[in-house]
């Protein structure tokens, strides 16, 4: 079996998004996997309300036109724009990092929390739980009140561990979601402080889209996901 | 990184099942992967109703005492049974086949279906899809009305083929997850037959715990699945 | 207080299906309310799929850009694309034709089915109408496998009525609802038809966003749907 | 097509409240509307309990029959006292403050919170949410522990206000909504002072019947709502 | 501890029916227990639609204001009108069958089907369940299409065990409800006749206001059932 | 008809916790009920995590398998282990101490808190709670950080006491539910000190077995629970 092509699907604007969510990915999946980094050509440089949502998800699906002969695809972009859309678009499994890092937390905890960037944003994350059944399993979510362009850096690790202490100690969560996927660089750190998993869904997404590839799950192409006619 | 080592589970007693799921399991995880075939020393040849997952709960427990320190567990019973239990006696990853096939389901299809053995099942299986949350995206447990020990053979194709055919074509499921451990030898050629992803936990399942370990997610050791004290 | 402004935005490009609305809509509104028809200048023809309706998202949201001074906005596609995203672009207020079709459906009758156009459509639906805490109420949603390009004319009248004779006799339904603009054409057939309301949220949908206006409700400008930064 | 003509329903024994209700909804409706106001001959002054909506739904019932032939009905309690029983009874639109409330709440924010008089009601308004599906959308339902005959003045506004902000900028509410007929009086005051949406159902419930009459759409008078007999 | 005296409370006007309904209460309380068959002097001879149930809630309240210091209370009537604003009016403990009859299913099955007389009430059944978080315990609601008034007899039996026989052998039912009081009479033989626990809340009912006083456990009058005030 | 005769089943391996709780049991029953306490021979003596819960639901088979001709049992731990398995093993009706005290709750009171000894069993038991469609009927899981074996002295009322008043003040709870067995014995205490009902599930759980028995359900042995086969 040759080696697995992963189209990494960054619907900002922002290459250095592309890049910083590439090399987790590239450390996690195996050493004969390629990673073809897709970055939007249009858009926003930074997708937090509904209305860049609704930019991003025609970007993800412009950017899987681009590339439609890959093993698998991840769509870097934590609300997992166009997602239900890109499965008609391909055979291929199309997991979102949102998806992906709300699965790995069930797996290793009971109750998980979730943090972003922006109150305004809050009931949409809620409204995405409710609709993978999850809503129950989550303890709240929770804002930082610092947008996604402040995040990633040093600088972004205490807060982040600050409201994550308050959401294990008070709300009874045992794990962690950073919604957003340019906190991902930061998850280790706050891990590492708070001794509780952090799921971000870049590398555990991408190892999801591998496993899928692997275990021989395409997407299904009969009902919901059938290719579009005409 | 030193190579993976997963325990597999088997909470039956036949060591033939544990092999044939070993199998599975060993050509979908990376060359250099260990797995660590467990079989149950006692209890039943076939785990089908709610006392004998009570006694299949038991035997997760006390094997996975005996191989306390491998990187990851499997439990290869579609119930789950002892899954939350086990998460408190380690900080490896732990995942249950059921929950595993559940997942990779709502990954490659919008709504699915699921395949049972005996009707007298079907409730157990409903309640377990509310517990994670998916009843909402399941069009049905349907049952062969045929037994464990009548699984995984070349005559169990036919009559999982013709249930699932109904699924797609009727209820209109994406895609099928057969509820059994020893359903999972049959799948690919249910698969073939169908045009649509069968999905057993086995192999993605065992994926799925490699791809925690890689991400380094572990088992929280914080709140519901903290060590048990004395 | 002035004469109110309807913006009847229609997502998909074809300028016939926006006059086809604008009767209905015109004949329902008080006679010095003006309604401004916008249709899409790109994008697809007829809107079905999940691929289509990212795409019809884009295009209500360029749509209300190009006339955001109106005192309100109906979304003319069932699957009510974009409608969160457009309230954060306007203080007016902003229906979609399948959340008022439903809100009709759920004040006439205490059960009522959905009739849609194809069958690949059913999941999107029914995970619409969780999303708005109605899926219970609903006794099914079922398909016509008839596209939307053939609804609107006589006949297609009568595969409508078969389906909600049985919805009404067999499913329990009280009411039903048209999932399709194109079909609003024919409701008032259909109605007379069978004798039970027949809810397609054109009408109704202007008569709300109307509603809102009057009695000084506008789209919130805290939290969710707050005006975007930067 | 003639003028539309409302029965006002108010299942309290209070003039005072019908007309202040009739005032609002003679302000909201077309000038060619007639507004029936209906006044409760026994029953309570104010009600609060659960007993006084026993008594308030046999009331509503009582005055629907003592009017049948109008062109739809407000019932305007905001326990919705008497609705679906009401819609048994006649084939014209029925609406209730309550249910219209949390329509127009959804229509114009995408979390509310709900302000009531007493704590003791806290509950029945959450099951009241629970069966209209709303509970998720629903922040929180707070009390101002001030009964129904201390609502509507000058000085009531301030306590709303005060529940209010907590609302919107500690729990997250884009609107409000203010469970209690006699509170519409100050909607107005607090919308000015707290700068989101207020929704009481009082205007937006009448402008609802009113939008159901001209779309055509009458309560179904198949299952459910079928005429009683015998 | 002096006997415990229960009031059998009838919305109906059936004397008949509380006559009956008190055999098979007396049936099952201890000897030394008293049972007060409090009839309805106004109202319905049969309550089956929402409209007689508003005027069966009403009974209640004032049967029980007529006996106000028995020791607990049976409403027997199948959708418990009123009970929740009866536990505003004693400390003593209100029981509906319907919610008894539910409860006994839950304990002796895992999935139970409801028989009722008519469709047109199989809705307001529905949201009962729903409103107990029931819904997915039941595997279906089915009506015999044969009103209250044909229930009881000898010939009565036949069409229930048609019916539950297709709930058990069909729908996986592992215990049946029969959805309205005049039935009770027949559940033993319907019993008798499928091998399934028959539900009909009378007896059992009884035994749970019972079984509440013994263990000492009255209503609450703290917030939802505290005494109404003024 | 002989006298009741009742299996206690205690899944720990204290016999004073059986005693202290067949104390409760004879005192509530009819005087000629026989009590047949149950003392697990092996496993834990107090039983707190989910590890441990597997281990009791062994114990929980076994004890009714040595006495297997009883006319009901009681499964007295909170979080009812086995009780499904149990219902396999028994055409007897089985009830568990957690079901009981839930469903006392919802006839006493319209929302309940839950208290429990430790944090980390919180998850677990509003899992428990959604299973049983009770979840929107609580409104909080308390803990106090004090385990099972420092319950049911007189020094553990008070602190049950102040979790408690906050729960009926602050949180609206009417009722209270106390969550380990071990509390029973200080249920009266804490009623006596806060004045609303105090449901621990073990004497109103005999009870409602008893009340299963006189009434003449005994457990379904079609579908779910039948007898195991083979």
């Amino acid at each position: 079996m040759a080696g697995f092509r992963l189209g990494l699907i960054n619907p900002n604007t922002s290459v250095a998004d592309t890049e910083a969510m590439g090399s987790l990915v590239r450390a996690a999946l195996p050493a004969d996997a390629a990673v073809v980094g897709l970055t939007a050509p249009g858009g926003h440089a930074a997708v937090e309300t509904e209305s860049e949502h609704v930019t991003a998800a025609a970007q993800v699906l412009a950017l899987l036109r681009l590339e439609p002969d890959l093993d698998g695809y991840l769509v870097a972009c934590f609300d997992d724009p166009g997602v239900h859309a890109a499965r008609e678009l391909t055979a291929a499994p199309v997991v979102g990092i949102g998806h992906a890092a709300y699965l790995s937390a069930t797996l290793v905890g009971r109750r998980f929390a979730v943090i972003t960037t922006l109150r305004r944003g809050i009931a949409a994350l809620e409204d995405g739980l409710d609709a993978h059944g999850l809503r129950e399993r989550c303890v709240g979510v929770l804002a930082l009140e610092r947008g996604v362009r402040d995040q990633g850096g040093a600088d972004a690790v205490a807060p982040i561990v600050a409201l994550g202490a308050h959401a294990v100690e008070e709300l009874g969560a045992d794990a962690l979601v950073l919604a957003c996927g340019a906190m991902a660089a930061t998850a280790a750190a706050v891990r590492e402080e708070l001794g509780v998993p952090v799921c971000d869904g870049v590398a555990f997404g991408a190892l999801t889209v591998h496993a899928l590839w692997r275990a021989g799950l395409a997407t299904s192409k009969r009902n919901a996901y059938a290719w579009p006619v005409g």
